[in-house]
């Protein structure tokens, strides 16, 4: 009888795809979804966090960096488990809040969706994923920069999820990944920590495989080498010609954001309802 | 330039006129009105405060007896100046907020009003007055048991407003309140506290002259005192024949409710949100 | 070695016997039980909840409704295993507080019991037993209203457990549940939502069997179908002449109260100490 | 002796020059900035808030707009009241954290400045001035949009404090701003609020004169308005052949944000340490 | 009508006689005079902190050294104004509570005190006198050490208030103050900061007249100078031989106690009980 | 794949070897330690409280006893499970706080290390080590004062944990501890409470073997039967001529501390930032 103990986090990686949206999805965010999702997952969501993107950097968007947030949980349970089907509540998840995020066309109908329908929207309709990537809730493996306190100064994170293309096998990937990528970032100082996880991708049939978190000293730094001098890195198999790094198709192969250390809201500790400036 | 220090503190006694309203009237409190109550006033209002009310006592519907809750604030300032005039938002008020409190006639049409308006609703319109009594921050007499502590137990508290009625003085009503009224509970070890102060009725035209508290060990006490043995206060000079204590119009004499020690919320400290139990 | 991971929440229904003791109860759970119970179980109980009662609606006598409040826990482990046996603290659990909650008779000698002990209380002793219902942490079964947003408006919960009659087997009352008391209230708007789960009556021998969770748009509408029309609902095998719905003795087979969406006190994030009004 | 009650509300404009600063500016701010200023202030200060910076609208650069926040404070007390000089700590404030801001140019030397020096930089020194703008606690003017209530959406603010040219008098330049620009915004639905107080330009040599926030229902109403369509807006007497609206030395002569209805940060209820993501 | 806006910051010594009373006096303190404080003043009192008293340090007893630690109120009014008499609930004050504190013998009676006069004890009663001292909410001068910033490390304070002896005049006193023993502390790096504001004694009589604090680098700093090295101070005109350093009667013209930087129990964002450890 | 649940609570007893370092040593505690734990365990640890270290009682210096406070973590799984190895932030550690603490030598190098590193000092370099104890989430026996409540006054409690000996066995060891150690406290009414659990060394290879509490009235109760009268408890095998109870070697064999029932910091619902007093 009853659910297994299976901590996880898992990242979502929230667009706004144009500004016209922000203060709306920001609205919907804050005045809607955070109480609701307390409401509902608080006795078993530990850790409920949102991170503010940072302007996406010269060179970002191929690598299909979302504009939004980064939203971050952290589980005790598998939540999707059949014995969590039962919602008391229904989350209010109008259309227009996926519009917004970009995994439904701006076209489409006007429904509400359930929550866990809502985050399975975009990859098939044209649209890019909603990628809600479960992950162990410690980070695998540690590439580079173990040993990094805080007191070394702010930084600036990279964090992302990639799928390798239909047809490559997750080890021919990773052997580039591991043994192409990292080392070329290793190799710089403004690359200050690089750790990884790969994604259970079984628990909501994610479409990403891994996630990767690299710090960088700032967006000009990550310029110089994701973009600049990213040719220095050897292709991998797939790669086409023209192809240029990170050889994978920007949203639906590759999500990200750009972050800070610190977060926007911890809704646990910081949410006390949606109290606007006067 | 500016405004003045005037430390105050409020009493609104908020009554909902059928249980079928009470939920809802609920949901407009802590679901509209707290937010943005707290998002208009936190800067200078020190304290707000809710009061559940306990269920009405035997023979308490002639007292004018909320049965919703008392609202309490302390304010730095007269929210009544002119230089508060300009509010950034006005507050969602629906009209069925306030015929839910019994101010406007459930039969009225629906619009939107003011915050300051609806504040000021009923009396001439056949329903009780909307009563918002300010007061000194502190009270201004200490009638009986002047050193009670909280370890001497849980307190029955009736708390209300009153005004005598038209062509009495307040000189002649006070002398009998503090000759007649306050003796006859004073001489009751189940009344355990008075405290009285005057309105600052120039505040908002208030129609409440004095609030008054009084502490009773329960329902039972207060009920024997303020009913059943009532008829050994004398009566004042204003009494018809076949009046009874408090010999005040209820609701529009005296309106008032009857409340525990403890706040059901104190929002500066726990309001975090409508967070429905899933 | 340890203790397994079994998520559960537990629902118990407080009565107060009479209005002269609610506020001696309410000073019982404020000062004493919320900062005694954070103390022993904050680290493996994740939600600890107040929801207080409304008013019982007309008829809601014979449904064992209870009169404070229903208290609410999430568990992330049976509170029951051996392995916690020992408790640092006993609660301070004077027997008054079970007088005051109906599960001791008023003329019950003075005694300090154990909490588990006074958990354990009534049934046996011509009261009304103590009902703490251990249910899986997720409700098991949607009968009505899935897809139910926030937005819908404020719902009139009615929460309560029961068992069938010694007698009958849970299949046969199942049977009758779910095939003619449903329905009913299925098939009017009024009713928006029905929930239920099983009891985990082995956790603490719990006497009810199930617990069940109906919404209304208010009492009127409660009282319609569950009172005045009630005669539809076929009646089940086990029913005697002139019994009526539920069919369930009440206090004993069915116990219950009805509450809003919003607690009254979520002790973790709102409670700050016993701070009463000046 | 003493101070006296003087009720104000401050806007900080901050700027963030190069987004290579951001991160590190977020860094020192909530690192060191708040709790510092918690530290000092939290006494006679009774609102402190963060607004993150909307990113700049097409068109927005020539209206002095900053990038990082907005930081609002609410006083009671004047703060540059000799009485308050004495300061037990001075803030960490290193000339990074203004030259990120853009009031200290980047070649300036290294020195640790106080807190009230900081807030003085710029204007002279051939950057923007730093505009630390005190108003009264309450807005002064509702010029459109009264009775808008915060379920009528989202809303777009800029925030802006303004200043006439030199040689241009107060009465002239509100005569401009109230009769040709003001009517200008008021005539479209899409400019929801108005509103504006004038600076206490007294407290601490503010060089800007007015604060004026105006709402929109998003970036491309504010854009149509402000810059496509803003020549229909009668020029000033002081404009001079190819000036455009607002007729303005961007940074100088006006200086805003763009934000939405809620706080990034509310210190006092929300900040609790800086807790970065791990 | 109505109290005048004063804003004061307050401090109190409170000792603890016997090791076999500290645990003792925390309980009263935490259980019952914090919740019952913050019940009283919220509204008008703006900051409540305790800061734990270190270890006195060798040589600190002849300073009047208290073990307890020290309370700071930050108060918007004068509490001793008459408008503030009456009190809702009088404060829960054993005689213990003040025996512990050593402002009354132990061999006295058993009474329950008001707090108004328990913070009148001693004094008179062949006991250290406690010192409830008012002084402005800023400090008045600032003697060494402007522009310390948090940055440059941990602080070990010295807080102390004063009275000169009967018969010196405060000009006196203080020329010998500010003249000879201010300059000596000055002169050495080890003492980092010196504040100091006069007592605000009308309020409530203070027997002290000025507050003084002193940061050091540690204990073994404050014990080179206060005591081993002291003989350099010039005595003052007052001095007995044999005296020494301070030259004031310790705990009856010199009350002191040594503290951190941070408190232990910033009553308003960090009480929430009493609750124990399990 | 993943971890498993197992609940645990652990002690660590921090010393601070001399006066000098209590101030540092707290603010390297509150400044970098609290929020950088939190960062990193918030997801796992459900409880995170330190306890100020009474003063050492007369006699307490040869039981290991600890000046600074003990640490309290409850954890839902096994933090040194491998996968939990990699850590995104290493916390600040420098050796100083270590050296304060007593574990390493003051005479070492300077170097930055890791937590899990400095959670393993001393012992082996001559200092005492550092103790980190985990046990059961739950005290596993209880052995005097079960039923004890809150209300019957505040506690003197003594935490500390042992090991018996190298080359006695833990059954011999328990079995002096069962049958003479505990009896001839339990014998004494001023001993209040015994409860104790067995350390699980295999987490971490921890030295010590059980972790005992013991309360008294007061440290004049512990000293009397600790100190002065411990000659009645019979010396176990091991003892040697002179030793004296309680016949471990200080800081290696037996660690412990005097505390309250009440945290100095709890800090998931009392940490805010390191907000100084100005």
């Amino acid at each position: 009888m009853g659910t297994e103990f299976d901590p996880m986090r898992s990242f979502i990686y929230v667009d706004v795809i144009k500004e016209e949206y922000r203060h709306k999805l920001q609205h919907w965010l804050y005045f809607h979804h955070i109480p609701e999702s307390i409401s509902q997952f608080e006795p078993y969501c530990t850790k409920y966090a949102f991170y503010d993107a940072l302007p996406v950097p010269e060179g970002g968007e191929r690598f299909g960096t979302a504009r939004m947030q980064i939203t971050e949980h952290s589980w005790l349970v598998n939540i999707m488990d059949p014995a969590l089907k039962v919602k008391t509540f229904q989350e209010y998840m109008p259309i227009e809040a996926l519009k917004w995020q970009g995994t439904v066309p701006e076209t489409a109908g006007d429904v509400l969706m359930s929550g866990d329908d809502a985050r399975c929207t975009g990859g098939n309709n044209g649209c890019m994923p909603f990628v809600f990537a479960f992950c162990p809730m410690w980070w695998e493996e540690d590439v580079k920069g173990a040993g990094r306190t805080l007191t070394e100064g702010a930084n600036y994170r990279w964090n992302f999820a990639l799928a390798y293309p239909e047809g490559v096998s997750k080890e021919e990937g990773d052997k580039w990944l591991f043994e192409e990528v990292f080392p070329y970032f290793e190799a710089n100082n403004c690359c200050t920590r690089i750790l990884t996880s790969k994604v259970r991708q079984e628990i909501n049939d994610c479409p990403m495989y891994r996630v990767v978190e690299m710090w960088f000293t700032g967006p000009t730094a990550w310029h110089h080498l994701a973009v600049e001098t990213a040719d220095k890195i050897k292709s991998p198999s797939w790669a086409k010609d023209g192809d240029v790094f990170p050889y994978l198709k920007s949203g639906f192969e590759i999500r990200g954001a750009f972050v800070t250390d610190y977060p926007t809201c911890d809704a646990y500790s910081q949410y006390r309802g949606y109290i606007p400036r006067r």
